[in-house]
C-alpha cells in the first residue's frame, strides 16, 4: 500500500502542505467529508474486518494476550460505534473562525482574536484501531492534517482504515495528504516522527505510561501529555451522607480502570462515625478493597463491611485503576485540601458538602483540571462536558487543561484592520 | 543578602508554597501590593542607583561596551518609567476568576471554565534591570509567584530591586517567597533552574537568540519562546498608494531594531511601476538600504532614490533588525501569500489593499500570530492591543500566540456543580 511506504519526513511534509489548504476549507465541506468517511467505513467493512483478522491471527501467534487481542479486535458492531463517533463529530460546531475576543482600540484599529487550526497534529497510539478514525475525524473537523502512528500489532487494520478515510476525504474535497499513516510502529519511527519540528505542530500520545515515557525521551515537537488521575472524593462534615454514599460508590466502582475514577476517599472527622460503617459495607459489596488509615480501621464495624488493610503513604500516592480505595479521616477541610495538593495529580477532585463556604474554599483551594461539588469525578470527559468528543485529557497547565476537544486542537490569530494606520 | 544565598531548589519550593496562597489573594490586595512596590521603588531610589553604580563600574572595568552599559543603566527617570509601568499593571483588570465559558449540561450539572494562575513562573533575562520589576508586577497581578534569573552583570541592581519588591509585597499582604531571585547568572544556574519540574510551571526567556538557544538545550520545564519576526508588508494591486507609502515607511523605519518591524516589502506587479520609484526614494531618505529583486531594481528610477543591491534568497530569510529592506515584486496575491508562508516566521504580516476579496484571502491564507489589513506591523504589542502590558510576544502556536499578557500568564480549571450527580 502506497501509504505504508512513504518516508516519515515526506508524510509530514505532505500533511503540512495539506494543512495550508485545509485551514481554508468551509465547515460544510469538512462535515460532508466526515460523513463520506463514515459511509465508506460501512461500505468497506468487510475489507476492514479481513485486515483486522490478519492482525488478530498474528497477535494470537505472538501470544499478545487476551486483553490486547480484545482491544485490537474489530467487528461489525465496533465499526458501527466508530462510524457513529464520526457522525457525532460532524454534527459538532466548527471551532475554526470563532471570535474569541475583539475590540476597537482608541486609535480606531479593530482587533479580533479568532480561532484557527493548529496545522499538523500527530497522534501516537497503541493497540486500539478505533483511535485511527476517532483522532482523524477530530483533527479534520478542526481543520488540521493528521499523521497517525499506531502499534505494529494493528498495522493491517490501521492501513486499511487510513486508506478508506483518506480516499473518502479527498473524494469529498479535502486536500491530498490530510490523513497519513506512519509505516511501522517501532521506537525508531517514534523518534523520527517526534523530531519533525518543521512540519508538525503538536504530538498527542494516546496510551499507557510506557508510550508517554518513550515519547518524552525523544520528542522535540511540542507534546500534550495526559497524566494519570490520582483523584479524590472528600466528604465534608456537612455532607448529605446519602449523596456521599452514591457519589463515592460511583466515583470508585462504576468503571475503576479509567483516569477519572477516585483513588482516595477523604472523610471529615465529624462525618466519619456516621458515614464510614455503611460506606465501607457498600464498597465491600461492590468488591472494593479498602486501604484505611487508623481512624478508618477503627470505624469499620464488627465484622467490617469490607476487606480492610492498613494504609501507608504509598497508598496516598497510588493510582490503583482497580477496585481498591484508600480511605483517610481528616481533621478539617483545610487538611483535605492539603492532602489533595500534596498527593493529587491535578486531574479531578470532588467535595461533598452542604456548606456554601466549604464549596468556595474547595473550589479556590484545589488546583486541578476539574473540581467537583456534589458530583462524581467520573464526569471528566469531553462528551460529558458537552464538548462532543475528546482526543485525551490534559493535566498540563499550558494550552489545554482538562478534556482536549475541537477547540483545544486549534490555536488563534489576531486580525487587525485599519485604514492606513501607523504607529507613532 | 539573604535572597542571594538561597539554593535554586529552595527558592523554587518557596515560590511554589507562596503560589498556593497567592492564587486565593483578592484583586484589591494584589493591586495594593503593586502600588506598595511602586512607592518603595520611589522611596528607595537612592539605594537602587547606588547598587546600579556598582554594576556599571564593574561593567566598565570588564569593558562590556556602550550598548550594554546603556541597557544596564538606571537613573531617576528610568526608575520613574518602571514605577509607572507597575501602576499601569495595577490598573489592569484581574484575569483570575474570569469565566471563560460555561453551560448547564442536560443532566443539570453546571460547568464553568474559569481562569486561574499558572502557579510559579520563572523569567530569565539579560542586562536590563527594568525587566525585574516589569515581570514581577505582571506575574503577581496574575496571581503567580515569580523566580527571576537576570544577568550577572546586573547582579547588584537586581538584588536590590527584588529585595525592595519582595519586602513591599509581603508587607502589603502577599505571601513570603512570592518574588525570588536566583543568585548567579551563569549557565549552570540556568540549567538548574530550567529543570525544576516539580516546582516551576513555565519559563519565559526575555533576551536574544543566544539565551533562547541555551535554554532550549537544557530546559525540561515548559518554555514559551518568542521567535524572531521576519515580517512582511504586501502592497496589493488595489492598494491606496499614499497609505502604502506611509505604512511601509512606518513598518520599516520607525524602530527597525524590534521584532515587529518589517523586513520584506512585497509589491503586486500591477502596483509596482506606480509605487516603487517614490517608495524607494522615501525609504532612501530615511536611510534604508534596499535589497531588491530584478523587477525592483529596474523600477528604481534614474538616479535611484535609495541605495540598492540585488537580493538573493538569503534576503527573503533574513530578519535584519536594521535599516535594510528586501523588496520583491510578485505576480499575484497568491504569490505573496506563498512567499510569506515560505519565509515568514509567523509573527506579523500586513496587506495594503482596497479590495474586500483580497482582505479575506490574506486573512485566511496567512498563518501568523498577527495579520494586518491597512495597518503597520509595528502595532504587535500587548500595550497597543489594549492588553495593558506584555512579558513577551509568542510565535508559538500552543498556549499563547501573540503578545503574552496577564491572561496568557494563567491557566484554567473547570468547576462542576451538582446535587449528588453520578455517572450512568
Amino acid at each position: 500500500m502506497a501509504i505504508a511506504t512513504t518516508s516519515i519526513p515526506d508524510l509530514c511534509t505532505a500533511a503540512r502542505c495539506a494543512s495550508r489548504r485545509l485551514a481554508a476549507v468551509d465547515t460544510d465541506v469538512k462535515d460532508a467529508a466526515l460523513h463520506a468517511i463514515a459511509d465508506a467505513l460501512i461500505a468497506r467493512a468487510p475489507e476492514i474486518i479481513a485486515a483486522n483478522q490478519l492482525d488478530m491471527a498474528a497477535g494470537r501467534e505472538e501470544e499478545i494476550g487476551a486483553a490486547l487481542l480484545d482491544r485490537l479486535s474489530l467487528d461489525p458492531a465496533r465499526i458501527e460505534t466508530i462510524v457513529a463517533g464520526v457522525r457525532t463529530i460532524a454534527a459538532l460546531p466548527d471551532p475554526v473562525g470563532e471570535v474569541i475576543e475583539g475590540r476597537r482600540l482608541a486609535n480606531g484599529l479593530d482587533v479580533r482574536k479568532v480561532r484557527v487550526p493548529l496545522g499538523v497534529v500527530a497522534v501516537v497510539y497503541e493497540a486500539r484501531p478505533n483511535v485511527t478514525i476517532d483522532a482523524a475525524a477530530l483533527c479534520l473537523k478542526a481543520g488540521n492534517a493528521i499523521v497517525l502512528r499506531g502499534s505494529s500489532i494493528a498495522a493491517h487494520s490501521n492501513a486499511v482504515l487510513v486508506a478508506i478515510a483518506a480516499q473518502a476525504a479527498v473524494a469529498a474535497g479535502l486536500p491530498e495528504g490530510c490523513v497519513g499513516l506512519v509505516a511501522g510502529g517501532g521506537r525508531e519511527e517514534l523518534a523520527e516522527l517526534a523530531t519533525q519540528n518543521d512540519t508538525l505542530d503538536l504530538i498527542i500520545p494516546r496510551g499507557g505510561e510506557g508510550l508517554k515515557a518513550a515519547l518524552k525521551a525523544v520528542a522535540t515537537v511540542p507534546v500534550i501529555y495526559a497524566a494519570s488521575g490520582n483523584c479524590h472524593v472528600y466528604v465534608d462534615a456537612s455532607a448529605d451522607l446519602a449523596a456521599a454514599e452514591r457519589v463515592v460508590l460511583n466515583a470508585k466502582a462504576q468503571r475503576p480502570g479509567v483516569c477519572n475514577a477516585a483513588e482516595t476517599l477523604l472523610v471529615h472527622k465529624d462525618a466519619a462515625a456516621e458515614l464510614l460503617p455503611g460506606m465501607l459495607r457498600l464498597l465491600g459489596e461492590a468488591g472494593v478493597l479498602i486501604r484505611g488509615d487508623e481512624h478508618t480501621l477503627a470505624l469499620a464495624g464488627d465484622p467490617p463491611g469490607a476487606v480492610l488493610e492498613p494504609a501507608t503513604t504509598e497508598d496516598w500516592e497510588t493510582e490503583y485503576l482497580a477496585l481498591t480505595l484508600a480511605v483517610r479521616v481528616v481533621g478539617s477541610l483545610d487538611d483535605a485540601i492539603d492532602h489533595i495538593g500534596r498527593y493529587g495529580s491535578g486531574h479531578s477532585e470532588a467535595i461533598l458538602t452542604r456548606d456554601a463556604a466549604a464549596v468556595r474554599a474547595f473550589q479556590r483551594g484545589v488546583d486541578a483540571a476539574c473540581v467537583y461539588v456534589n458530583a462524581s469525578t467520573r464526569f471528566t470527559d469531553g462528551g460529558e462536558f458537552g464538548m462532543g468528543a475528546e482526543i485525551g485529557n490534559s493535566t498540563q497547565k499550558l494550552h489545554a487543561r482538562g478534556p482536549i476537544g475541537l477547540r483545544e486542537l486549534c490555536t488563534a490569530k489576531y486580525l487587525v484592520e485599519g485604514d492606513g494606520h501607523v504607529r507613532v
